[in-house]
């Protein structure tokens, strides 16, 4: 498993993120060029630590003093951003290290992302970082922002703000310019920033472990973090976690989910789960709420930082527009809230103060009477945020420029009470003026100005992760902390697989032998025996009693039913005969160099069986991942499965069964039986404490079908496959 | 079915939104009150035609003469935008049809938002509109404003803004206040406005006509239309013709989607399509594009209006960032547009200017090396335009304060010579400068802020309707153009109910009752029979032939399983004697009252039957409706159905097979057969042919199962239900 930040957890990112001194190393003269901009912005926006310009060809540029090198530099310097070309960096950073610099910064371009050459430059500051335990953003980057003390380590012309705004959020992006864009797209929101930081490159310090800085700071409410790649998924996983014990959301967004081709496979889950759902497992282990885009990234940053979870799914919608109650209702019964009506009671407080013209159910329209009455709102408010029949409170609200401003200091009033009384208000405000937006953002009372966008954040408040949440298992598999012991499950598969350790590369087990498997983990499997000759097809058959299935048992025919080496519901001793016979003649034809050990005769499943899928996947990223399925068609058509990190407690097998799309069909769906969710999910966690356990050395598991009875009838293992790395 | 706009295809709506002369009844002295805001928005925004303030408590407002009523100016105007109290609006309405007055704006509120009373003083208005042929907008609306010409008709502070806007878009809202945001919003981002309406109660003038008005005006490029219930279906139909006709866009907003409480019915069509699927049917049917929400509205009426229909769906990304790059190729994929390898003669030709470190395979990644090269993004945008590979293309960028402007200028001669090429450009800008939106906007280059909604605008734009598309057939389902005639259809369905007209308000047919319905229209059903002994259910077994179906025939048991009144594959005499038994004594026991007619014996159908399920639904607004779906688990788990207007073409039909989730079932999926499509289709045509010619005298229909057949074998209606209308 890839681990790119040894040792960072001893990292002192400080000098990074709050210097006292600044060097900047390759600084011109020029404030327009991207090597004369962080001066500039440092200027502009007051920077009130020491500024050390270093360019052997000036001797003073915008009023300071110019050194000719970092040696020369009086002191030793917190940080050094460096914009020097590629090819001198890695001379320069060591003569930084030798001159007691504590962090740098490497905003130059010209490495990995040029190709082999560029990657040999690359690592070679990786090594010098790690030697110095020294923190080193870049290369490739656009460099960190302190909002909060006004420190501006960067060229990005978002600094071309006359002010920079601030909030609770920081954000972190391995790419410089969407991570500029986003800035300054939310400063025109008027959300403002924490801290800002791009880590481009990555030769060293990675975005996790910047992520872990900063939600551990103070001043920031929540992280919202950029990936292309996630390089660190241990820091990704403690990142995860961290956020959870200092009780502030991590918003991660993941781009890059398509097109990355899909490993061929043998086995269902291999074929069906990408590396994308790799990332929404992870992510959802560790806590970290998934942004679909950027803009739901700012959504759920500022509702997931400020507004507290509701205790339930009942919304009541506050507007001044009754079309404005109707399009906020539709969108919150398309996400799956609730606009109840409200109590009778409820209901004749407010009758006393709406207008006849309005409306008092739900939505409550108080209509633009609003802007004739002051405190119409304020009062409105009160009255709901008391009502037992609600739980969060959308307020829906445009324009309103003469009285915008009173309005919005009502709201945090009454957001405030709501607070206290458990329920949270969020706004959706269309063109609001400018007053009310400072206002709402500096009470820290969510404000969205798109009515769909703030109803999907307020379904996300309802997710939203709480402190004591269940932690991210070790990404190791081999932790040995789960009930099997890797060497044990390992000799087991070699011997039912028949061959010996080191042999091959795949050994696959017939589905006899991994029916075997299974049955010693304690699965329930259908009474069955492999016959060699249609003889002793009769014999056993007699044993098992009728109706019977048979299909070939061999370890080189993985396809049975193509091979036309399957044959259900034999019903006598002819039956039986015969299809020995042609399922002998079948799977000859078909794999004429097949190993055949004989047909395999099983008594058949009965009691309305459900088909479903349980798997394993191997992720070079996350581990072992657990994949559950509602089997047949809707696993093919509808893409119906759910995938988690291995392994999983019952009470996550459970949850994964209730996440698919054909979820209903486990509780009794039209007249049919309820299902044994308790036997399902058992099934589920022992196989994720097989993935767990072996780790990579399983290329592939999966029970296709396990047949899921009727409650308290258990389940069945339909078919099995597991392939072995041999070697 | 409603119709309230009789008589107004007639009407003359210029005087409403080309007004050469104004008079404001009602009109305040103060500029502030709503009913002085006309008048200073009117000046304000310099109105240049005759403005004469109607009020008998002044002599003059705001320098110009005060009348004390309509009789007193001295010329008839073209428009009376109406400020004074409900309860005078009658008489004064009457007084300026005498005066001459050409149309009417009704602000005011108190009508039938009121109730009963207010309802009685709203048709007073739309009585005196109809007898004048008169066009009276409103009541409680917010009015009018022709930007085109400056001419503002309304009170709404989106007024305040120091210049309208104009642009290609026009809007007509039922919601004054959402009408209001969206105009403010707009501006905001820069989408300027050709006419705004907003429409009120409806008394007279509804949103349909205002929308084909509009359509026909050369300033106009397409027409947003915010709905909450269209009060005129015709006329709704009406629009989306004409839209097709003159080639612009109608993108209807339709809210109020929930909560609506389906109607029980005894019919899956019934219970499962609501009056919200009534819409997405005859939205469809009429060529209207139906957004979800404001912005899609907005975004929509840009892409429609403004750019080409592009020719597939390979896009080409330009971007200066890589993570944008990812970003935007994402979500291309997620919305099934496909983001190709660019040809490697294109890519040769890129490789010459764009600089190494950026990405010329697609997305295209020119870098901020555009910064310092104007002309780099033109001349790339000139090789991919010229590219074989590509059918639109989509740029993200971010901010550009200096260089925003001449970028934007080089888009839009590029978008010229793209759009000279057959493909579209589409631009995604995050925070972008001013300068930049202005040259965009006014070259009519689609611009939206947001990727992910530029693209979900990209992905309408392959479906844009043409100007040739089909029309909608007309909404009167009795026109009598189908194969069926009703009388004949109607009497048929007598006879065969066993019933005489006007017998009881819903006639119930058995099912076989049914299947000879169907027979008679040409429809496949299994042979079958009705036995009314044990004795002479053997006989018609041993005429049929074996395996066999046996269900109980009545009017009065529907839910045949239920009953335990349904045994499947039959296989000798006995199993036909013993299940005779069991449905008779079963149906009796569960339904002691219910009419029982014996038992119906039918031929098993053989084939590897797909189930689906065909039915009809009754539109109160728009007629009959036709529903196919993929039967049993997937009709009820997946809520898996199409819904269109009655009657469909052969080619909707398989258009409808083709829209579902679980359409890759009819073409051969894992293995199973093709379906006969033609089959199928002829089938859902018949039924909504049934439909169009019954219309509303059918309470219910349903074919559940239709069972599909593999290619070539056919359709066979498993089971019949028709209900109809008796007296």
């Amino acid at each position: 498993m890839a681990c790119a930040n040894k040792g960072k957890a001893t990292l002192n990112l400080e000098p990074l993120f709050n210097p006292q001194s600044i060097a900047i190393i390759g600084c011109s003269q020029d404030p327009k060029r991207l090597s004369g901009l962080p001066l500039h912005y440092m200027q502009r926006h007051k920077y009130g630590g020491k500024i050390y310009p270093v360019n052997p060809k000036y001797q003073e540029i915008a009023g300071l003093k110019c050194y000719p090198s970092i040696s020369a530099v009086p002191q030793p310097v917190d940080v050094a951003l460096m914009l020097i070309p590629a090819a001198a960096i890695a001379g320069v950073l060591a003569e930084c290290i030798a001159a007691g610099t504590k962090a740098a910064i490497i905003i130059s371009s010209g490495f990995a992302e040029l190709g082999p050459q560029g990657r040999a430059a690359q690592e070679q500051i990786a090594a010098l970082a790690l030697e110095a335990n020294m923190p080193v953003l870049g290369p490739n980057c656009q460099g960190v922002i302190n909002l909060v003390k006004g420190i501006p380590l960067s060229f990005t012309s978002a600094l071309d703000a006359p002010s920079l705004r601030t909030g609770g959020l920081a954000l972190v992006s391995q790419s410089g310019a969407v991570g500029s864009f986003t800035l300054a797209a939310a400063h025109e929101a008027g959300i403002g920033f924490s801290y800002w930081a791009t880590t481009g490159n990555e030769a060293s310090l990675n975005a996790e472990t910047v992520a872990q800085y900063l939600l551990r700071q103070d001043d920031v409410s929540g992280v919202l973090l950029y990936l292309e790649e996630a390089k660190d998924p241990q820091g990704l996983a403690a990142a995860g976690q961290l956020a959870r014990e200092v009780g502030k959301p991590l918003i991660g967004l993941k781009v890059g989910r398509y097109g990355a081709g899909k490993r061929a496979a043998m086995s269902h889950t291999g074929s069906l789960a990408g590396s994308d759902e790799e990332y929404t497992a992870a992510f959802k282990k560790a806590g970290i709420v998934r942004a679909a885009h950027i803009e739901e990234m700012f959504d759920l940053g500022l509702v997931l930082s400020d507004a507290i979870k509701p205790r339930g799914k009942r919304v009541a919608i506050v507007t001044i527009t009754g079309g404005g109650g109707i399009l906020a209702a539709d969108r919150c019964e398309e996400v799956g809230l609730e606009v109840p009506l409200l109590d009778a009671e409820t209901q004749a407080q407010l009758k006393k103060i709406v207008p006849p013209f309005g409306a008092v159910a739900n939505p409550v329209d108080v209509t633009a009477e609003l802007i004739a009455s002051p405190g119409l709102l304020k009062e409105t408010l009160k009255i709901i945020i008391a009502s037992p029949s609600v739980d969060s409170i959308i307020i829906f609200l445009g324009m309103q420029e003469r009285i915008g401003t009173s309005l919005a200091e009502d709201i945090a009033a009454m957001a405030k009470v709501a607070k206290a009384a458990g329920k949270p208000i969020l706004v959706s405000w269309m063109a609001p003026p400018q007053g009310a937006v400072e206002v709402l953002r500096a009470a820290r009372v969510p404000l969205i100005f798109d009515v769909v966008r703030t109803i999907n954040a307020l379904s996300h408040l309802l997710v939203k992760p709480e402190k004591e949440a269940e932690r991210w298992p070790s990404t190791d598999p081999w932790g040995g902390k789960g009930p099997f012991a890797k060497k044990e499950l390992r000799s087991l598969l070699l011997k039912l697989s028949g061959a010996t350790d080191g042999e091959k590369e795949r050994l696959t087990l017939t589905e006899a032998a991994g029916k075997e498997f299974f049955a010693r983990l304690g699965l329930p499997v259908p009474r069955g025996q492999v016959a060699r000759t249609a003889a002793e097809a009769l014999k056993i058959a007699a044993k098992i009693g009728y109706p019977l299935v048979a299909k070939v048992d061999s370890p080189d025919i993985l396809h049975k039913s193509d091979a036309g080496a399957v044959r259900l519901n034999l019903q006598s001793a002819p039956d039986v005969e015969r299809a020995f016979g042609e399922i002998m003649a079948n799977s000859r034809s078909y794999a004429p160099d097949a190993r055949v050990n004989g047909v395999l005769l099983e008594e058949m499943v009965a009691g309305d069986p459900l088909q479903t899928i349980v798997g394993l996947k191997w992720s070079e990223k996350f581990g072992s991942l657990i994949m559950f399925g509602t089997g047949g068609i809707f696993v093919e058509l509808l893409k119906d499965f759910s995938l988690h990190l291995a392994p999983v407690t019952q009470a996550q097998a459970l949850g994964m069964v209730e996440e698919l799309t054909t979820a209903k069909l486990f509780t009794g769906f039209r007249g049919s039986a309820p299902r044994d969710l308790q036997a399902l999910a058992q099934t589920i966690v022992t196989i994720s404490h097989v993935g767990a356990a072996l780790g990579q050395d399983l290329l592939e598991l999966d029970i296709n079908p396990l047949f899921v009875l009727p409650e308290g009838e258990g389940v069945v293992v339909g078919d099995a496959l597991i392939v072995l790395r041999g070697k």
